[in-house]
């Protein structure tokens, strides 16, 4: 990469943090271990979260200080090789632990105690983040009575401030997460809430933005006269794994159509802020959440091809399908695997088709976003391969992160024949490594208070209210016609035969 | 490259060359053995060029056939490594060798006879390329000469044709452009003369017709609306070497300008021809040459500045400037350097600048074209440094081959900060070398009869039209004054100081 050498470009300096204390709820669990505390102390290390900091770890578990420690410090040493052990004991040191009921007032009580304690030791000057890393159903239980008990009142969204980070899935239909809000709100502005998409801190999904603003070549071509079509895939290779039983209640369209998927559409599409800033970023993400046409008719089959993966024999090895899976109903018709096709009625996007297709236990995990562009109407060396004339710009978010471009181009030799070639662009062939890990990111945000990267209140509502109806008619579909619409397709392959169906009876293909 | 290596790309198969005799005219000068003779066994090797073929070199050495054969032999030899000794001693019996002077008509009643006789030996059915690998003031005489003697005929296009492929420069300025054109058409249509660029046979600038034209994301940018300006730079770190009496009579200016550069010039301006055709691309090149804006006032330093290179010191080591080199008048002020702006009077470019830099003896050896686009009106992502804010695409010619597209993007980092990358594609990357030399590329077409990469009379003439006032009043300056409009650079730096000056005072940098 000679020209970027040439650059000598440099890579951000990373914000410092302001003094803060972090409550976790759900201080024994999973999600604590395995991100939170890897990504605290990740931003530890890189000094962006100073002295002035402490967490302080609530559950049910029997931990006390020292044993929470003594985890926290086994999470540390599972995600950090070879780390400098001083700096893990610090940063042990300013870990604590309240054992405690999350429905029992005494526990608000002891941790209202504790937080004032600390912040007094460790000069958070009242600061603090409330963060919810429990199961869905205590979300409200714990906001209640953090609110009852005085720990957040409205109106703190300023130094010192309380704040509250939650973990996705808010809600599993419009009801459900309107509800939670009406409690939430009830104790918390939504300026204090901050609801969670780590998907939104990875790089390349905030680049989407810069990508289209800051280069007007692109900026001229991102409209229905240039763009032919747009497709999201969201692909992974694991399946539910010992989520079972959670999965059971959502399906992949509540897990993440509802969240990353919409969200990366809403990257792609939004008309240009009047400045770069999380407030005018926000509003033009609710203007085109109210643009999305409603799927009203036929969204059993054809907006919508629902999939769920069977068992399948791989190198003689046999893998079970999702029926199979722990926790799982013998008879689910849960969705695994969906194709979707959605419009945008605003004068930008209008006709201009959005295919999604993301699915568990396919043969790749791969996220991307491409951006097809229209064939030329005046096409001076087109061929029969017609789809290869197509202009792509492709968005690579997952496993590496990048863009690039598919372009026509004279293919050496001395006749004039063409064919299609990629400009590209890696991150990490430029800067190495993820200078910051999109987890990092979302908790660095809450603590600077940048909403820029967060879900609102209202585009959680309207996000609710365009997939609702296809899960209210799916739920009142019998179990015949749930069997009729679900399309099975093998552990481990590229999904059903339906999904390519799909989008070539539009006389496309998935790229 | 994995997305290309996903492609499977297929290399375009090289054409067959049709049964031809060539007649090489200069055959025991550098351009023969430097380029003619690598280029012809290149297209042997790759069995381009069939057995039905022969070489028939005329020159005024004292060479017989069998000299002339280890002369070639050599010069394979040179610039094949390892090569079958059986491949070249098969090619070299292909070659025959006439002494003969040009102005003898006796030679071309030999040259006459002999290819009437290889012709039947070597089943060519009577097609024969007449190829001037001599000095410009050679053309004239050596046509006549063959018109006279019969040896070319006007209409001879068709099979069995009579080409002649000429070697550049072509005249000295428009009144003797026009006059060797007059001798040459009165014994030949346009359609036999091949007048070689061997630029133009290289991929990229091919290229640059494909990338314009079937790529609809760029199509739709490619105006005044988006393009600030074209910036065209002609670097070489050599000197005039031994072509000090040459340059003397030409100059840089006319050494590639009227040439190389107007050819790249038409290439990235032109309008859409209808199909890709010789002739009509030919005839959108006419109508650029006709809608240059002649460069009528100031133009001794105001769209022109003019450079000569002179001593420098480097590492120690001296280096000799140009009025040092052998054959050079010690006060020549010939140039070696220059930069232009010139516009395009048309819809398209009205008031898009393209600036020109070329130079000899310079620090580097390059060259490429780069669209500078502008910026964006809205920027919300700006800062003061804002030429990086300019998308680039670049069209890098020399001494790599290739396409790469500069865009903003976010740099990895908390904060949302913005640093221009780069996108590139590389025809080595993708191809590993090169399949068809330039050189390989012009003798191949004339053989074929393709006129796409070849100068056609007209666009000689507006060439010359559109420079000839520039030489003009560069002539009719005393020396005084050329003196004081010539910008001297150190050898082997990035040129006069002016030469930045130039593009400053327009609010722009070179790229």
């Amino acid at each position: 990469m000679n020209n970027n050498e040439k650059l000598n470009i440099q890579v951000c300096e990373i914000p410092r943090a302001v003094p803060v204390g972090m409550v976790i709820f759900g201080a024994s669990g999973d999600l604590t271990y395995k991100k939170l505390i890897p990504s605290l102390f990740g931003l530890y290390k890189k000094g962006s979260i100073t002295k002035n900091f402490f967490i302080l770890g609530v559950a049910r578990t029997d931990y006390d200080d020292s044993s929470f420690r003594k985890r926290v410090e086994q999470s540390i040493n599972q995600f950090f090789n070879n780390e400098n052990t001083k700096l893990i004991h610090d940063f042990c040191l300013n870990c604590y632990y309240i054992k405690g009921d999350y429905e029992n007032d005494a526990t608000y009580i002891t941790i209202y105690q504790r937080i004032i304690e600390l912040a007094l030791c460790y000069k958070t000057q009242g600061n603090i983040i409330y963060n919810l890393a429990v199961p869905p159903s205590l979300f409200s239980v714990i906001v209640k009575k953090l609110g009852e008990n005085k720990l957040i009142e409205k109106g703190k969204n300023k130094e010192p401030f309380q704040r509250l980070l939650i973990e996705k899935p808010f809600g599993l239909d419009f009801q459900s997460a309107d509800e939670l809000n009406k409690i939430i709100l009830k104790y918390a502005d939504d300026e204090q809430i901050f609801r969670i998409d780590h998907y939104l801190g990875k790089s390349t999904v905030q680049n989407i933005l810069v990508f289209r603003f800051a280069n007007p070549i692109f900026e001229r071509v991102w409209n229905r006269d240039c763009i032919d079509s747009i497709q999201i895939k969201f692909a992974e290779t694991e399946g539910v794994e010992n989520r079972g039983g959670y999965f059971e209640q959502t399906g992949l369209l509540r897990d993440v159509f509802q969240n990353h998927i919409l969200q990366l559409i809403a990257l792609i599409a939004i008309e240009k802020p009047e400045i770069f800033k999380a407030e005018k970023i926000q509003e033009q993400k609710i203007k085109l959440f109210k643009s999305l046409k409603p799927l009203k008719e036929k969204i059993l089959n054809e907006y919508l091809v629902r999939g769920q993966y069977k068992e399948a024999e791989i190198n003689g090895q046999k893998v079970i399908g999702y029926r199979e899976e722990k926790d799982v109903n013998k008879k689910s018709c849960v969705e695994t695997f969906f194709v979707m096709k959605l419009f945008i009625d605003n004068n930008r996007w209008k006709n201009v088709p959005f295919y999604i297709m993301a699915g568990k236990r396919l043969n790749i995990t791969e996220t991307k976003i491409n951006v097809v562009f229209k064939k030329n109407l005046k096409c001076i060396f087109c061929d029969k391969n017609n789809e290869t004339q197509k202009n792509l710009i492709t968005f690579n978010i997952k496993p590496e992160q990048g863009v690039s471009l598919r372009f026509v181009a004279k293919v050496p030799g001395a006749k004039m024949c063409v064919a299609p070639l990629y400009m590209k662009f890696n991150y990490k062939d430029i800067f190495g490594y993820e200078i910051i890990d999109d987890y990092e990111s979302v908790i660095l945000d809450c603590i600077l208070g940048d909403q820029t990267i967060f879900w609102k209140k209202e585009a959680i509502d309207l996000a609710w209210k365009f997939l609702d109806p296809v899960l209210k008619k799916w739920n009142s579909c019998s179990l015949e016609e749930k069997n009729k619409f679900l399309h099975f397709y093998p552990a481990l392959s590229s999904g059903p035969q339906s999904a390519f169906e799909f989008i070539r009876k539009d006389g496309r293909e998935w790229f």
